[in-house]
Order: C-alpha cells, then structure tokens, then sequence
C-alpha cells in the first residue's frame, strides 16, 4: 500500500517544509502547494525554502510546484495537509477534486476556528471523505530538529491501522522513528490543547513562577488533557505516550515555541493585542483557547488550565489573579 | 496531631536547609543536627548555613545547633532525615535512642546501598518503626527556588494519611502547597528513579540529541517507572501526579540538577571516574542505577532506560552505542 504512491503537500511553513525533506527521503518526487509565487520563485533559484528551516537544501527537480491547490492534489493518492488552522477552511473551500478516494493527512495540529471541529472531523463533513482515509501526524517534533536531521519520533494516527502502517513507512528515514495509532481524535485534541498549556506556561514564567511550579502544572496538564481526550473520544490509549505526553513536554519545555513566547508576554504585561503585533503573528493556542472552550460547553470536562488561559485572554482578568486562582486548583 | 510537636532535622545540605526555613514559618524552633561543629559557628556567627543556600537569613536563637544524632532527636516527637542516602547508615549506626515512637519522615530520596533499600524499609527493619510512623516527603522542589520563595508543591506520604496530613500542616506557608499520599514506596522509588532518568537525559544531551527526543525518553521514563513501583508495590496510583511525574519533569528539565549534569559529562566522553573528580561530587542517580539493577534481579521490569545507564556506568559501554541501543526500544 502507498508504495507507488503520489503525494502532495499542502503550505509552507516550516513544518510542512520539515515534511518535505522527510518524504523526499523515500519518494521521487513530491507536488507541493504554495500561496505565494514569488517564494517558489525564490525557492527554485536559491534551493531552499524562502522563509523556512532555510538550511534545508532541496533538489529542485524532485519538486513540482504549484500555486493551484486543485492542480496539486488532483493526480495524487495521499494529500499531507500542513496550513495554519486558522486558513484551512478558506484554502479548501474552491478545491472542486473529490479527495473522498484519497488518503488525506493532517499535520495541522490546530481547531477550525467557528466550526470548532478537528481537521479530521472538517474532512469527514465537508469533503466526505470516510475516517479510515484520514490520518494524523502527531510530535513530539520541532520542525527546526527535523532540519538538523536529529532523531525524532512522529506518530501517524489513521482508524485504518494498516494505513496508518504504510504512511509512516514513507515517513521513516535515519533521523524519523514512526510507530502508529488509532486514536485521530486523542492526537489532533491533545496536540491542540498542548498549545494552550504551551501559553500557560509561557504566563507563568512571566509572572516569575519558577521550575517547581511549572512541573506542578504540566503534570496536572496532561491529566486535564486525559480528562477531555477520554471524554471526547473515549477508547483506551496511554496519554503517557510521545504523541500526547512527549508533544506537550516538547512544546511546554521549549524556549523556542511561539505559543509559550506569546503566553511569556502576556505574564510579563502586555495585552493581548500588543503581545499579537510584537510577535508578528498569533499563535495557534491563541484559537485553540476559544475553541476548546467552547467545545467544552458540551462537554463540560474540569479544565483549570485551559479556562484560566481562556479567561486571562478573552475576559480580560488579570494575569496574576487568574494564576493565583488555578493555583489553588492544581495538586 | 503534631500541633506542638518538637521537630529535628538530620542533615545540613541544600535541601535540609530549604525545610528548615520551611518549618520556622509554623514552630517555635528546631533542633537542627550538622556533622560539623565549624559549620555550626560560621552559621551562629553569619546567620545563615555557611554551604547551602546562603541568601536564606535565619533567626539562629529558633535553632538548636547539635552535632550527636541522639542528643538532637532524644526529645522530639518528629524527625526530619535530610542526608545523602549513602551515609545514612553510617550516620544513625550509634544512635540508641528508641525511634519506634517517633514520626520519622525521609527527605532523602536514595536507596541504602549494600541493602538495596528505600528508607522506609531501612527504618522499619533497622529500627522497629511501624510503617505507619514513616513518612516520605516528594517534590517536584528545587531547594533553590524555596530559597526565593518561588511557589512549590510538596507531596507527604505515609500509609497513616492522617498523620501525612497532620505533618503536611507543619509545612503549609505562603509559598508551600501540600498534599498527602498514602505510597511510600511508590513515591521513594520514583524520586530514586527519576535521579537515573536524569543521567540518562544528561547522556542523550551530552550526545546532541535534541529536544525531541528528549521528550521520547522522559515519556518512555514515566512509563517505565510506572511499570516498576506498580510491580513492586501494586497499590492503585497515578503516575501523573507530581509527586512522581513532576518530580521526574523538574529534575530531567533542570540545567541545575547534579544528575543531568553528571549524565552531559558522560554523554561528552567523560569517564565516570573523570566527571566525579570534575563535580566534586558524587550523583545520587549513580548509586541508584546500581541498586535499582540489583533490586529489578528479582522483579524482572522491563526498564531499558535505567539498563542503558547502568550499563554505561558500570559496564563501561560506549554511551553512543548503548543509546543507539536505547533508541530502538522507545516509543
């Protein structure tokens, strides 16, 4: 399965751009989507990505390029969709392809903001494409590491196990270790709601909480994330495995994640607003936050993280008060 | 219950120090045993322990200075063990005064070695203290940040909650939160454990591997001391509670611990005997790889994160080659 396959990558960013280099380990050649003409361009003449993990050199000849999202997927058997949540859905909405015969892969890790669905739920509903065709790529994974070639675990997540097999297949290489799960839901939703704690911890450090305090809340983050995961989709898994523990402690731990610098800000005293226009861009958990919580509406699973985060940035309550509160909540 | 208990604290490094300060935030004083009589004047005269964490004042008129382990716990009610596990026994070998009565708590985390035995059991069976007088106290707590009052949780464990709770009250300040456990064993062995997970994530970063493979191996770590305390003492716990995964997060995660430390001299071609000089010091996770080897004869654990170390340590195996090894069992 998938051995002759065409694949297809979707944004270019530095994870889809890390994705790339992984895949050209094992196929001759990839199609690849950009929304801008200028940077494929510039990515031909210099060999690297513009923007991106521009270390990495490419051969250019192993690359078809496009502009065209339909003209990128429609001669493909796997499409690996890497774009920012927050886009997906206005970069889809004019693909007239059917990709309900396709394997279709998420690399998103992120929510699609006012449906409030996961990528692979999006799929299922507006592009029918049936769950056994929907698969998950899950850290823990900094694109930057991929880049540098040092070894690193990805999890592919398909309710097709043996799919989920052969895609990762296409993933191994020196520097990637892949195993594989069932669990689309558990991945997509914990490799989301790290993001939000990746901000609470960013607050807590700017408030001058220290290391113990940070390990007091991340373990009680991942048992919130069991907490929701469990009830959202509830089906045995080890939330102690790398695709949920590890992707959080990657993200939480690091001092390069946009979402932990954003939160730092925020715990430091800037609003939202200035933190956003500092950082040149809005972090995923920034979304995320909303949209869990409005998930959770349903759901109603006891997540003190994730509201206090929620309440610091949407409702306004300070910071330091916020923080003293969930203090109060954590063990 | 130990509401106007008389509290002794048998050892005189950094952490002894932190529960000292701890402590005289709620009684009236401490006896406080140090080996060394100069250390004792230098403290008198400064007004702070001459070794560890010397930004912390104390009122010295609070502290009863001794430098004979009986004489110090003859009289009180509550004794704090606060030594290095490998001189505990040589330590309390004289001491012939009737422990079996007293509430005798460890904050020692380390194994007797030669016996292979928590302090716990080392109490029980050396002095006749029933189980339910032995308390543990867990972190995750850095004696640093006690030191700048950074927010910290302690976990009191005893098989009688009623006096974990009644001495988690003694503990109880402004910037200390508590809670009990009834698993001594669980939370000695993990905090021995995570000392060895600590070398091994030293190793790994002495050899470059970058951050997401760290995160492979302290997800793998969680489980595998999981896998261990509920094979030697199977009662119902959660590992992700941070008494134990916390515990294991702020020392594998700290640039400060003496283990990681340790470990990245290993991992940079250090030999054992070479980075012990270069330390000046001896890390608490060497001894433990050996006893918990020893120990796991009769359990039969699969632990391949402590095997790897331990072979390191004392096999003399190439720490590139054993965790080339190593990276083919995680997951």
């Amino acid at each position: 399965m998938f051995s002759n396959s065409k694949i297809a990558i979707i944004g270019s960013g530095s994870w889809a751009t890390a994705l790339a280099k992984i895949l050209l380990h094992n196929v001759e050649s990839i199609n690849w989507y950009f929304r801008n003409s200028d940077n494929i361009e510039q990515f031909k003449r210099f060999k690297h990505n513009p923007s991106y993990l521009r270390g990495v050199e490419f051969d250019v000849n192993r690359i078809n390029f496009y502009t065209d999202i339909s003209a990128a997927i429609e001669d493909v058997d796997i499409v690996v969709l890497a774009i920012p949540s927050a886009f997906l859905k206005e970069s889809m909405a004019d693909v007239p392809v059917d990709l309900s015969k396709k394997f279709v892969v998420s690399a998103i890790k992120g929510i699609v903001p006012g449906d409030n669905l996961i990528v692979g739920q999006y799929l299922h509903q507006y592009f029918n494409i049936p769950y056994e065709r929907i698969g998950v790529i899950a850290g823990p994974c900094h694109a930057e590491e991929v880049a540098l070639e040092r070894l690193s675990y990805l999890t592919i997540a398909c309710p097709d196990v043996k799919k989920a097999r052969a895609f990762a297949f296409r993933l191994e290489c020196p520097y990637i270790r892949t195993h594989v799960s069932d669990d689309i839901y558990g991945t997509e939703y914990a490799s989301v709601l790290k993001n939000v704690v990746a901000i609470a911890s960013g607050i807590v450090h700017g408030l001058r909480y220290g290391d113990n305090f940070q390990a007091v809340l991340i373990s009680n983050a991942i048992q919130e994330i069991k907490r929701f995961v469990d009830k959202v989709h509830p089906i045995t898994r080890d939330i102690k495995s790398s695709a949920y523990l590890g992707d959080l402690l990657v993200t939480a731990y690091s001092q390069f994640s946009r979402n932990r610098t954003f939160g730092t800000m925020i715990g430091k005293g800037y609003s939202v607003r200035s933190a956003q226009l500092e950082m040149h861009m809005v972090a995923e958990g920034y979304y995320a936050a909303k949209s869990i919580k409005e998930i959770n509406e349903e759901f109603r699973v006891n997540m003190p993280i994730a509201e206090a985060v929620y309440n610091i940035l949407y409702e306004n309550i300070s910071p330091a008060i916020e923080i003293r509160l969930l203090t109060e909540h954590l063990r």
